[in-house]
């Protein structure tokens, strides 16, 4: 599986700032201590419990800033069982040792998210078949982190809303409230502003789905709505425009969701509260 | 309650670091397009299900970044119940709407980990009593983020671990072995160059938790051990060091531990597996 | 005119920047040894040409930078006349002198690009009436001043293309090649990877825009073609997808592009080669 | 030619701001979506119109961030043809996309800066012959970019002012108002706080120019006079200073100024207004 | 000798900090204007006065920067004699003279700390024999360069006495006013937020050092004491904590100290007031 | 007196930098368990040794970054006796614990730099009276610290030499022995690149500094002569340049330059060795 990496000076920030955090200024004063600096070592990446692979990139620039050989078994997005090893660390003793915490608390959060992302994704395409609706994340991710976040979802077989603020346009209540409800008000405002930003606009109720979909968006992102309101709304939208469920999908009810028609389900717990894969470094 | 916040400047930073990954070159194009940038807004921030606030921090630095005012109804530490509003944001609407997902972002993760750390903590209690260890975090922190997350464990009651590499020497399997296990040569050289800093010693047998006590050591951490193997060990060390338990302590398996003698008890799914609280914003 | 402002903190950014390039370790030392530190003034920013005013931001935290007060009497967007006072600076005669240079070389650039984007405005529109295509810069921009010279488009009444390369897909030759041309294979890849990112293409004859357009991408971007060859490619393409004019298009041609049909005109030189707008600082 | 290249963590910290506002947090997104990143490519840079190449760095630090090679046929400060290649760049195609347009905004722009330099140094060369005074540029640089610009009028031949407020004296006629017009006031307080900082001062008559000089400056900047006056102020000022001539210099103007005895000719729009020179990358 | 390097990225920063101060934005003109860029050298690093020699890290670091390559005849912490080269610098002779004076600003400065602790190690090793009380520095360092400093201690000698406010609690008069001078509510509090970070306690008297160590702390630090007070609060301590001697101690003084009985003497002037070792290079 | 500061983001830079380092990840966990929150402290910045006091602006911005109030008794130049009271802090009590040792730290190296270049300055217009030679700095400072340092010189009422590599040609016998000891061709050589920077000459004997005089440079830099060899070479200069006497000048040495009509004396050691003065803070 190939799988685009985020953009690598983001991957180096964010290793950089995670060694800043771990060495503070005094360093790894146990492997000061204790550890022979000529000592070399050899460590295998494990995976102990199953899981999907993501960040093998925060290995190879983890491995850069120590001068570190790092060779991969197995790739991004790759779904591997408990106990399988995905990697070998080769180097001086110290320097594993030094880096082994910051690479595998990015390695076991990352492959975490990618890992729920992939039990969604299975949900949905099991079935829902070919007509199943692709797998969103949304804004929802851990601080600071969201680029890898986002690139971890790609993993896990999801592919990514927005990335900020910045790349669509996402019309919410207060938006609408402030148009008193006038969804052509809305469209023209956003594309007289925005005329080549993605347009995309919160709908409670079918109605309200059909009017911003005859208005001319690109997207209806419907909001807590039970399988049979999604089913209901995509029969009145009608291709006129895309539509995404939101809200209250869970591993359980995904199932139910796939069928319902829409084009995507967004899930923020894939990002917010994905727990992490166990990882280990076996020396 | 009152609970040292972290080091300001890492406030600052991570705030601003989330601002701009999610405003990059554009901003908040949905803001721009549609919201009236002189209309005022008022926004309670409310806890959608109960928990333990933590980051007020979080929501003072980021006001102070938009020219926001922040008012707090609860402070962090605070465990309160699904609908409570536990502050209200006031200023431009267009300013709310913008910074609203960083705020909520940061709070939620924040809070997240408070609330997890405070069920183990009343777990602890009830079992344990006024002889109840003190629960620990690790080192197993979201990349970036250690110093929030370990304010964030204080404000659920527990108690931080060593912040990084550089303010404790922990001595592991690894190290053990180039020393052929020898406990006194290892406490030798690790008082030999940090003679300051504090020593703690990973255990898995209680001989070897006794060695590494007489041999001076200040911390025995007792990896993966049973309540009852904890208690043994508690027994045989006699008071010449204090002791962690670490590994395998889950909500359901705390209560058993809580009585097993240990100073503290280190559970590092509080930092790294935490499922975010929900907390929302009402206009 | 109400003009969006660039994300706040790349207004910071690029003034620290700047400031720092021009103050050095040693400061303004012209300052230094022949000012008065407590002697106050007054300064007015004048435009020695006509233009169109854009920047004010720029003021705002540069003499937040200073503690100078500044007040606007002119807005972003605003065309002004030559002679016209678009603001006053008052504070420290010391800081007032050592701020002007950086103040001015902002704002006499930013106002270049806002200037030259109205011209092309309003010959479109004169034009092209309410027919007219809208102006679109590029990604031609002076390196690390893309946000504020986008910023300076809009106030120019120009509208924004993509802000990098991470906000659209835009295919070109290049990548066409490497699926032999086939257009359908390549909109399947680009929505498959990015189902939610804006698709469009660039063509170089009619059938090419029409094979594009059949595919179903988003836009199709045509370069250099003649205002004829747009007519036809406009007429071919029947709205099924938008259009943009590209290359070729000068204050002299405009005129004749601006009522072939197609919805945007892109021009480069409105941001890589706009002349300076003369601004003065008059104490 | 060999032209001395700015300082290199500049050349770097441009080119790293450069690529970040255009990466943004997602990357290159259709060269992710479209673009077998095992591909192989080669291109060659090539000059569209004639003009004199500027930063050869730029080139070989963006390379060095992807991996890319370069291979320079003409170096900095070389005056070649329209449709000259002045060097190639092989790597991975996925790379020579991404980078393609932060290496053409760069080299489009700073060549553009050194092909105007040439322009008017070769006017004053071919007027002035040997005694031809030298091209200098001002402050009036693109902020951020000062370093590189200042480089790139070296590469057209020119010389440096000042590099910013802190390694010359430049009293302009604020700062003589403060001291009445006092001449050897102005002189004594700037060398007593600066003995070691070259002093020059700004004249707008002959008269002032020799009080100037009297009073010993460095330098003295003559202020928007014409050619004859230039000459009588030279006349006047007898070789007790050096003397620059600024404002009003144009292409068609800089002929009857090569003649007028001046040291240096100082012409801001070098920097703050020469349009790009038109470079391309050929695949 | 073997010392442990300071993090190697703060090393980095420290390097690039001071290249940046040095070139500003124009670089070495000196060399840029005199220096065949192709002309090679190779220089010696050579101690004027003899000296312990700290720093080689740095070289590492800088040569890297430059291209240049260094080659280490003694390592840190040698003591070395006057006259004596310590490494050689090769590469182009215009790195070498544009690198010289940062590379020597450094090691003239950590080798000036490392020579001061050498000394004052080998006073209290003469006169207190195996007993002799370990160096220690203090938080009396140079601001930005603390990591730096405290490894050149560890050069000369001397081990590291807490690395900043973060890594262990000291409790001061100030802070005893506020519990009324309690020490047991002190060790309560201290013990209670930080159980596990080093307590230290200051005491002026013994009776007060005696209080301190009954209330439980890690080490009492005794401030301003003769030789004979200190012996008096060492027995009376008797062992129950460890003791660290602070103020009034020189090189004059420090035999007095040596067999006072204490585990630590702190010498704040090793950092603040060191004068720096004289390292010259010659080419 | 009036000294003019650093640039005001260098002060603001080396503060953060040095808050950075003092707080870690943690904070000052001293006051975090031991310091009332709301307890208001009251401080007094005491010279406990006689001293110039140089850095009130690092005061001035430190207490800016904790919501202190500070107010100053004395200036920045002032030379004060042993116990005087030279500003006051107000706040928090918290915030004054945490922020005193980074106040101490700048302060009392700083006017260590200041007091120690006054003793130089008063010990040269004793003896040289109205033709005494200026006191000089060089670019023997702390790594990261020039600005500062060099604005402490100010405030001991020295003049700075030239800031960096940037600001001024330094020609030293490497640079010579390229061009065969060819004073003219050096001269020519750095006048073509750099007509507008100083250009000054290191001379190691009389008739080097005449050939260097001759050849037209600003200034001869006199390295290593004996007092008579100073006057030798200043009378056979003959006014023709500046001459600055450099190397072996000491405080007991200083009084024989100063009547050696020199125009400069230069010592490193105020810079590279001046010892801290003793400052401390009552609360």
């Amino acid at each position: 599986m190939n799988v685009w990496p985020p953009p690598w000076h983001l991957v180096e920030e964010a290793v950089d700032t995670a060694l800043a955090e771990d060495l503070g200024t005094a360093g790894d004063v146990t492997t000061a201590a204790l550890v022979d600096a000529a000592a070399s070592g050899l460590a295998a990446i494990r995976f102990r419990t199953g899981g999907v692979l993501a960040g093998t990139w925060i290995g190879d620039v983890l491995c850069d800033r120590f001068d570190l050989m790092i060779a991969w078994d197995h790739g991004d997005g790759d779904d591997v069982g408990a106990g399988t090893v995905v990697g070998e660390v080769e180097g001086t003793l110290a320097d594993i040792l030094t880096a082994e915490r910051t690479l595998l608390n990015f390695m076991c959060h990352l492959s975490g998210i990618a890992t729920l992302t992939r039990r969604f994704v299975d949900v949905l395409v099991e079935a829902g078949g070919t007509a199943a609706p692709l797998l969103r994340d949304t804004r929802k991710t851990t601080p600071g982190l969201r680029a890898l976040e986002k690139a971890a979802v790609r993993c896990g077989g999801g592919v990514n809303h927005r990335m900020g603020l910045y790349d669509a346009i996402l019309v919410k209540d207060n938006h609408l409230a402030a148009f008193d409800g006038d969804m052509a008000a809305v469209v023209a405002a956003a594309r007289t502003s925005y005329p080549g930003v993605p347009l995309e606009i919160e709908a409670d109720t079918p109605a309200q789905a059909v009017a911003a979909a005859a208005a001319g968006c690109d997207l209806v992102l419907v909001d807590n709505m039970t399988p049979a309101q999604v089913r209901e709304t995509v029969a009145a939208v009608g291709g006129r425009c895309r539509i995404e469920v939101s809200g209250g999908v869970t591993l359980d009810t995904a199932a139910d969701y796939a069928t319902a028609g829409a084009d995507f389900v967004a899930v923020g717990a894939i990002t917010h509260s994905a727990p992490a894969v166990d990882i280990g470094l076996d020396l």
